[in-house]
């Protein structure tokens, strides 16, 4: 039994100063969780009870479809890293150190390349397969912005796990496998979840997808469509090569356009000088060219423009997933400086590519389709051109999925609107395929006697962050309400009288009497705490029952409370065991 | 069920060739655990396993004396460290990291700190206190010499714990119940102990006292008293000041001593040539100036002399254990080179003291008792010095336990004499006050409304390290013997019938049966693999339980064998079951 009295924990009145979700809130608030560390958070009893629930649903699911529990440690040496050439790739998202023997080493992000060697190391031939390991183990990512409490930290727990098989056809039934158990658990742990089509990333690979819990505090930002099962991480879109532009166009005409180096002042130019015989000059009419600076692994740089039309922006986090392991910024004012070919507010695309004399690379949104004429900068001060046509007068380097997707943009697969929503990662499930055993050499004889390179696949579900994720969904103005499944107890006794008195004596006795009957009871036994105060903390901790034992016992009965449903009722002090229990059981 | 054909396993017919010690070579061989980085270990399924059912043990035991379970990060900033001068005063056992953002962190070697800044910002006043809080959690060591395996790594899951009282009392009582706890923790292990005095170290404080499980693979030394209950690290073992010699001494004397720059060829010269009256000189009636370089956290270096015996050895770890945070080592070459005063082979104390010209700390072990005579060098090549008495002639800076305890030895209680043994710590109790509380600033209100510092004990159990020791006392030419407390499974089935012939089938209704009791099973469903391997594969593996289904069940029998017990015993298959239910009850 849960004592208040003597539990390690402390409700907060007020919200934290630096909580902007409401996970970080109500369980730094409800004294779940405490700030150890930028991105690190110390769990105390409440919260540890609550993570250990949902490692253990994690845990029986992954166990039940065959995958074997092992665990790796955390700090590893470099050499591994570099076969793979991650060492570099991670960038400063990996933690590196330095041993007292001037060795490197790192704190592990994600473990491909242990799993794979390990394998390598036991398994030789084509029997010992297929397998599936796993692990539940902190990990450790330098996040460049770590925030939302658990949802982006820097020290987190996380269930990965690693499948190995001979063939195509296998890995595709052991990420069948993951899909499912992930399915079971998300389930289990009564949290929503949206399977998207996902980037690769840092990971390498193919076919990924991404569990997303849409919470309106998560940062990955995903499209479904309307009409069809499409759905995607909005970094994971493909617009895909639309129709090409087959109209005939004017020859290109320079204006001079005198203070216009925005869009809408362009447009506003241009309708009241350069009129359109058809209609109005709009944004989407000009083709805006974006100035990045990519930072590759190794720290060099370099200036990339992308071409959009004017009318959309450029979503950084979609251009990342595409230039990744580079990492993805607007070029800054020295940046700018040390190019006097682009002229800010009139840049073109005439003088750019790169085989052209700035060697800069120019690439192209999809929306930029060939043969559509446009309206650009004419790479000279209050200068525009209009009619510049796409592989008429200028060409770029390549294409790139680029502009920011909006609701109602055709569905990649049926044209019909997608909606967009925000969401947060929970899981992730990956085709890795050969990319880890090639590198480390991992083969395996097949029946036929003969080395064939083993095909991967890696799935994580982040542990720590499935507690937030809850925390987000199952909350109100009053504080949390974890479901049954992953409370930190299943009933919430508080008790109103004083010492020794009748409630109190009546109140243990009902404790006692849940906690024979199976169930964790956490008891408010405090004194000294007023009624008042009782009820708020009960409120704010969130266990699913909430039994009263107090005046009303005068009259024999006691109240008991579903946080859930909202609801109070009077039960017999006799039956009250009862009521709880067909209450959790519920 | 664990099937051997399926689990990520893979036994070894010869040792690894870095592993000294059985529980190392074993748990390797046996398939429990690989190494994966210099002190850093993965563990494959069956080793996990055992962790597991170790670190359960620890948590019932840990719950069941009342302390809450908590968790922090490994990760932690530098500045709460610099608090306590831990992070200077860790030296090169620290593990230290720059961030993205240029910020210092460490590996939390122990977390003392972070405990107490818990309690400071949850707890205010008396009531509150006593708690105990403990964490099972992973620590890292930047050990200089990681060796044996799982007994001294660099990354290791320890239990560690704090308690937070008002006054020594309270601390008394935390403590005891700490040690009663960790008393029916080894017990349920299995793994003997000997509860030794032991020295503070880095820790601070006052009391303290180590688990040791009598090991030889073991680190530690201890002595043990064969009359009283006195036991002690070495390190800890206070020799205390000896009776003062008051005989009457003669002047002292230089003598020529050419070539004996050791000890042994000074005794035979002097006896050779300046004969004692009364008896022969011996090695005891030297003094031996034995000088080291200690190293102190701040990185800097100082040269002190200690003088003790001639016929005693100085053990480097007492030293160490006492001038903690330092460490020390012989001064080597260019250290003597930097001291020209110092005349190998004929250093005497005359020129030594912080006080001399040359500024070197003198410190003596309690052996050389004041107003006892010594023969000792002269500070010039080829001379000693006769009758050299201690508070007459020459001096010290202090005194400092430092040669080598042996056997015989009189107990410092009894001054009967001591026996010594090696051991590994697998525990260890801490009484240390108000150090952390005092520095950090831990202050709660008392009954009378005074700010008081609260005092505190810490507490650890090296979990990771329990399975080595376990495997280090439970194991036989064979391979390992577990305890059934903690084996990987309860009882292990050799199946020595091909696919689904009748000894296949039966083997599998025993095992499901076996299941169905409750029992945890292990059954070597391997095709193609021999009889005898399959046999040589369950001794080494270990489960305290085998069951042979193979050529006996023609008969009707199958063999139950008990690891422990060395037996092999024909049961009726019918009667298996519950013969092998009631081994397993023990």
């Amino acid at each position: 039994m849960l004592r208040l009295s003597q539990l390690f924990v402390r409700t907060l009145r007020e919200d934290p100063s630096d909580a902007e979700v409401p996970s970080h809130r109500l369980l730094v608030r409800a004294g779940y969780i405490r700030r150890a560390a930028p991105g690190g958070y110390t769990w105390l009893p409440l919260g540890w009870r609550v993570l250990r629930r949902v490692e253990a649903i994690v845990r029986e699911e992954m166990d039940a479809m065959g995958a074997q529990e092992v665990h790796f440690p955390a700090l590893l040496p470099r050499d591994v890293y570099e076969q793979t050439n991650r060492w570099n790739e991670y960038g400063d998202n990996l933690f590196r150190l330095v041993d007292r023997k001037g060795a490197d080493y790192l704190l592990g992000p994600t473990h491909e390349e242990m799993f794979t060697l390990r394998v390598k190391d036991l398994y030789s031939s084509y029997p010992d397969l297929p397998v599936s390991l796993y692990q539940i183990q902190t990990k450790y990512r330098d996040e460049a912005r770590p925030r939302a409490g658990l949802l982006r930290g820097r020290e987190f727990l996380m269930k990965d796990s690693y499948s190995f098989d001979i063939d195509g056809a296998g890995l595709k039934k052991s990420y069948d496998d993951h899909r499912d158990a992930y399915e079971r658990i998300f389930r289990r742990l009564h949290l929503p979840y949206v399977i998207v089509k996902a980037m690769s990333g840092a990971m390498g690979g193919s076919v990924s997808e991404e569990f997303l819990a849409p919470i309106e505090a998560g940062e990955d930002t995903f499209v479904r469509c309307t009409s069809c099962d499409y759905a995607a991480n909005t970094e994971a879109v493909a617009t895909g090569s639309l129709e090409p532009d087959s109209v005939g166009h004017p020859a290109t005409t320079e204006v001079v356009t005198p203070g216009c180096g925005t869009i809408a002042s362009l447009v506003d130019f241009l309708n009241a000088n350069n009129p359109r015989p058809d209609r109005p000059w709009g944004a989407s009419d000009t083709l805006k060219n974006v100035v990045l600076s990519l930072r590759h692994p190794d720290g060099s740089r370099e200036t990339v423009v992308i071409g959009v039309p004017g009318d959309r922006e450029v979503d950084l986090k979609r251009v990342e997933a595409q230039v990744s392991p580079a990492e993805v910024e607007p070029l800054d004012e020295a940046g700018f400086a040390a190019h006097p070919r682009l002229v800010r507010g009139y840049i073109g695309p005439q003088v750019l590519g790169a085989a052209s004399a700035a060697g800069i690379r120019y690439l192209l949104d999809p929306n930029v389709v060939p043969g559509s004429a446009w309206v650009t900068g004419a790479n000279r001060a209050d200068t525009h051109v209009l009619h510049l046509v796409n592989g008429r007068d200028f060409s770029c380097d390549g294409e790139i999925e680029a502009v920011e997707v909006r609701a109602g943009d055709p569905c990649p697969v049926c044209s019909r609107p997608v909606e967009i929503a925000r969401g947060i990662e929970i899981g992730h499930v990956f085709q890795l395929g050969r990319l880890y055993a090639d590198k480390l050499g991992l083969q395996v004889l097949d029946q036929n006697g003969k080395q064939v390179t083993v095909t991967m696949g890696s799935y994580g579900i982040g542990v720590s962050r499935a507690v937030a994720s809850i925390a987000e969904v199952f909350n109100d103005e009053l504080g949390l309400k974890w479901p049954r499944a992953v409370a930190p107890a299943d009933v919430h006794v508080v008790v109103t009288g004083k010492n020794d008195d009748a409630i109190t004596q009546a109140a243990e006795a009902l404790a006692r009497d849940l906690e024979s009957r199976g169930l964790e009871v956490l008891i408010d036994d405090r004194n000294g705490v007023s009624p008042g105060v009782k009820f708020k903390d009960a409120e704010l901790i969130g266990i699913p029952t909430i039994v009263v034992v107090g005046k009303s016992l005068a009259d024999g009965n006691v109240e008991v409370r579903d946080r859930h449903a909202g609801t109070n009722t009077a039960v017999a002090v006799g039956e009250a065991a009862e009521a709880v229990v067909a209450l959790s059981r519920g």
